[in-house]
């Protein structure tokens, strides 16, 4: 149904969000109350979660629909922030695809092979033919609990994805990546290709099934040159959100695009030229320095530095009033932390800020 | 013997390494030779290293002069490269000063306990007691054998140091650091303070004992906003280096001194401004970018990208002729890796970027 591929059902053309302060934020206007939420907010440092997931491998939980809806609505009931988070892991459309991945504790993703070769691209599945029907089905029933409060889609960025998969794991100066770019360009774009169609079909399915926004993580762009970032890392970017364009809506409907990554201080007007409504920008970056790069025009999410969630309350408020306040250089500012949750924050400690910004 | 208190059998004041390219270089001047050393060239990459090793724990290696002596000549007699680095690990003068620390494999410093509160910082010797002897006869032992080559001495900076100490191993988000510096500044100022004593101490050993050039290495301040950094970081590393410096000798015979720190492109000016001779670039930042940020005086030191070394000779080649070229934006280049060698890589390789860097 182009242009306006959204079911009529999906919250944001039944009116279900439409008032929300989280969409009202990402459109660029400044709404009565500042939405705020938290990256990885659905997760480990959640004793519900935690009890939850005994017994469930991390990509079972992502591919078992009622478990990932139910670890999605935890944080959002307990913190009463603005969106909901769709709880997945950057592998999970990799694992849908058919390769042998596993998130090994204390270490992350790792991979049976890592894909390196021309012949192991060329015998990839192809994007299209890839069954994501557990993502629609924990969608769906995510949003159908979540009444007004959006829920925020996510997929890793082929950058990121290709570095774990050249690797076969983490590999956080992502040495392996930027040799198969620079040794192997045509393997590292035919591999890159391949993501960013495997990610725009993943993020496509998550706004179809009622995602009513999308935000592409980057997790490590911040290791690349702009020049090899621009190269080799951005096109697929672009890619994979073209994939996903025409499914957004339209006009006041459509699901709004955020792009985040860490250490990106360079690369901030490259990520903002994806074509994204919103930047998220991590703690080593002021907000009203991030926004003297991205231009006055853009909308920013984040960045209260997630090391102060375990600092005494007076001096995480003072904090949070600072951000706060220099995200007002931006036309509109999601509070989010500046990377994801730690393991051991003390959730009592996030329904707390929620609170300030909400009374702010 | 103030103010030039280097004896008078030094390498700089003996005229031994007057006429070094690495020396003209760090002055800021260009030599017929653009000089070239790499990061963590003494060490694991070698074969002759890893034989070497066999039986001793590397910090042993580092506190029996003999064998850090031939660690550090290993590379210099293999690559011909313009300068030893004298082969050491930032957590040396913490082991020094009695502390438990051990590099566990796979992982890195790991403290028995973490020293996170005002009482355990009293507690610690006071820095002009600790006996840093095997430090200057490793030094001594080595520039006995480096005839004309300069040596280059070599301390992690405070805040890195810190930042192990406080979370008590590796900590690569350094949460439980900046969480220390927001929550109990007093606490971190005093750490880093008697860090800065000890790191100054154990630089100014490595120069009286016959170190040509001294290099701060601050691996993880690029995790800091500049703000953090100029007010939690740099006063230690300011510091580091003041207590240094009248040791440096004066005139044409003081030895300079690099300063280095990863994903710094923020950081730069305030690097350059701890009062050094020479800035360290890693791969991210393009040199004339780096020089158009630091001031069209600052010699530069960098930056292939270690990625690099493993691709093929062509597009190596190709990328050290790029870092070459937009080095001499700069008034003078040491040419280096913009990180460390990294343990798989072929030696030889190594050996063919000096002999390319020394043709050109």
């Amino acid at each position: 149904m182009p242009p306006d591929a959204l079911p009529p059902t999906h919250p944001l053309r039944s009116g279900v969000v439409a008032d929300s302060p989280l969409l009202a934020a990402m459109r660029g206007t400044r709404p009565d109350t500042l939405p705020v939420w938290f990256m990885r907010q659905a997760g480990r440092s959640l004793p519900e979660y935690r009890e939850l997931r005994v017994g469930h491998a991390m990509l079972d939980a992502c591919l078992t629909p009622e478990l990932a809806a139910e670890i999605t609505l935890q944080p959002v009931r307990r913190h009463g922030v603005d969106a909901g988070i769709f709880f997945s892991d950057i592998v999970v459309p990799l694992k849908l695809a058919g390769l042998d991945v596993e998130i090994v504790a204390g270490r992350g993703p790792v991979f049976a092979t890592p894909v390196t070769s021309r012949e192991q691209i060329d015998a990839l599945p192809d994007p299209e033919s890839v069954d994501m029907a557990p993502i629609a089905a924990a969608v769906a029933l995510t949003v159908a609990e979540l009444g007004a409060t959006p829920l925020i889609g996510f997929a890793g960025a082929p950058f990121t994805l290709a570095a774990y998969l050249v690797a076969g794991g983490p590999d956080r100066d992502q040495l392996q990546a930027r040799r198969l770019m620079h040794a192997e360009p045509e393997t590292w774009d035919a591999l890159v290709d391949w993501l960013a169609r495997l990610t725009g079909r993943f993020l496509q399915t998550q706004v179809q099934a009622g995602a009513s926004a999308l935000q592409l993580f980057d997790s490590w762009a911040g290791g690349l040159s702009l020049a090899d970032y621009e190269r080799f890392a951005a096109p697929a970017s672009r890619r994979a959100l073209d994939v996903v364009r025409p499914a957004l809506g339209e006009g006041a409907d459509r699901a709004p695009l955020v792009h985040f990554a860490t250490g990106s201080f360079e690369l901030l007007p490259a990520m903002r030229d994806a074509g994204v409504d919103v930047v998220g920008i991590d703690h080593r970056i002021p907000l009203d320095v991030a926004v003297s790069r991205l231009g006055a025009g853009v909308p920013v999410q984040g960045n209260v530095d997630p090391a102060l969630l375990t600092a005494p309350w007076e001096v995480l408020e003072a904090h949070v009033r600072d951000v706060v306040r220099r995200g007002q250089a931006a036309p509109a500012h999601v509070v989010n932390l500046g990377h994801g949750v730690p393991a051991d924050t003390d959730p009592t400690v996030l329904t707390r800020i929620v609170d300030l910004v909400h009374s702010l």
